[in-house]
């Protein structure tokens, strides 16, 4: 019974694994299709999408299956109740790279952002993607450390956000409201994406120690 | 055992209404703050948002034990780990309404949103009550017809968002850059905040039938 729970959870965990890994490179791909304008990279991360949700659902049906077959309580039950919330992370992880690539899309043959903001959008999707990497390594390697850098990388992310606004409200700002609502949510995105990760390793670290974990907003 | 298991869902349920009547009172007050620059309003919601927090965390730990007292299993596990799912979405909901009242707050004394604006934004909140209305009861009375209706109301919410963004980007839209940007991110928020309803209206949907639950992007 036990090597069969210890099973289930290596079953769980590569699971999320291969999430991580799937956002991770959507939003790399999402990221070049929006700063190059590139129809192609956009697309394959739109139709790539839908191979994220069904993972989310496997990661659901092994979970209950777990749960049900192994009756889990304390912190074995905590670790697969756990895996349910990272994987709504990672799905919803997918959905904003998925938006990227959208706002893109609809944009060719143009550039959906302007060359004043691509400096600040490729800064943005570099940190993403640390942080995507990390919580890859998070979910294989558990550290209490890394997870707190998220928080870090976060932040940074935020002010890089706050700087695309900057431009884009400053008095000089020639291209008009429709760029300016496009970078908007497109900072967003890159954002929330951000927080999704933060929670994951939240998550990760409730797993460690037991804390709860804090409400993102 | 069955019994207690009985009386444990019922006390989470009780606990998810709570919510749910929470998170519509939220948007409501938002909403007030927003088309009317009314901060103390604003502040009510802002503070309030620790409430609907803290209230998930007591449905975490309640499931948690409940997993672990009872073994549900099958039908029953379902019931109990949809639960989770559903204070998830409504935790999220909270945090949207409270983003709308940050923005109206930002603004003070100034509206966050001009006249033009107004009209529209008071209808999406007039369908998104309505919809928090219905999750409310949905939750106390399940029933698939009701949990479709959140289909359709969510899609007049997008039409609304739709013409939101078609008067920010008239020719004649006399506000700049700012003024589009706030009104593109709180159209997102009214319209995420639906998004989450129709979220939850699919879980009641899976609860009823078995039939698993799409993945909204």
């Amino acid at each position: 019974m036990r090597e069969e729970y210890q099973a289930d959870l290596i079953e769980v965990s590569r699971l999320l694994v291969t999430m991580a890994e799937a956002v991770r490179a959507a939003l790399r791909k999402a990221t070049t299709a929006l700063l190059t304008a590139d129809l192609k990279a956009a697309e394959a991360v739109m139709e790539r999408d839908a191979e994220v949700d069904a993972i989310y659902e496997q990661v659901e049906a092994k979970v209950a299956d777990t749960i049900a077959r192994q009756a889990p309580v304390a912190g074995d039950l905590r670790r697969v109740i756990t895996a349910l919330h990272i994987s709504a992370d990672l799905e919803r992880m997918g959905d904003l790279a998925e938006h990227v690539a959208k706002t893109a899309s609809r944009r060719h043959p143009s550039p959906a952002v302007p060359a004043e903001l691509r400096p600040t959008f490729k800064q943005m999707a570099e940190v993403a993607d640390l942080m995507a990497e990390k919580i890859t390594a998070l979910l294989q390697n558990p550290d209490v450390n890394a997870a707190a850098e998220l928080e870090k990388q976060d932040d940074a992310i935020d002010d890089l956000e706050r700087h695309l606004f900057k431009i884009m409200l400053d008095d000089d700002w020639p291209y008009g409201a429709e760029t300016a609502i496009d970078g908007a949510l497109l900072g967003r995105f890159y954002e929330r994406y951000a927080d999704h990760a933060v929670n994951i390793g939240e998550h990760v670290i409730y797993l460690i120690t037991g804390e709860p974990v804090s409400s993102q907003s």
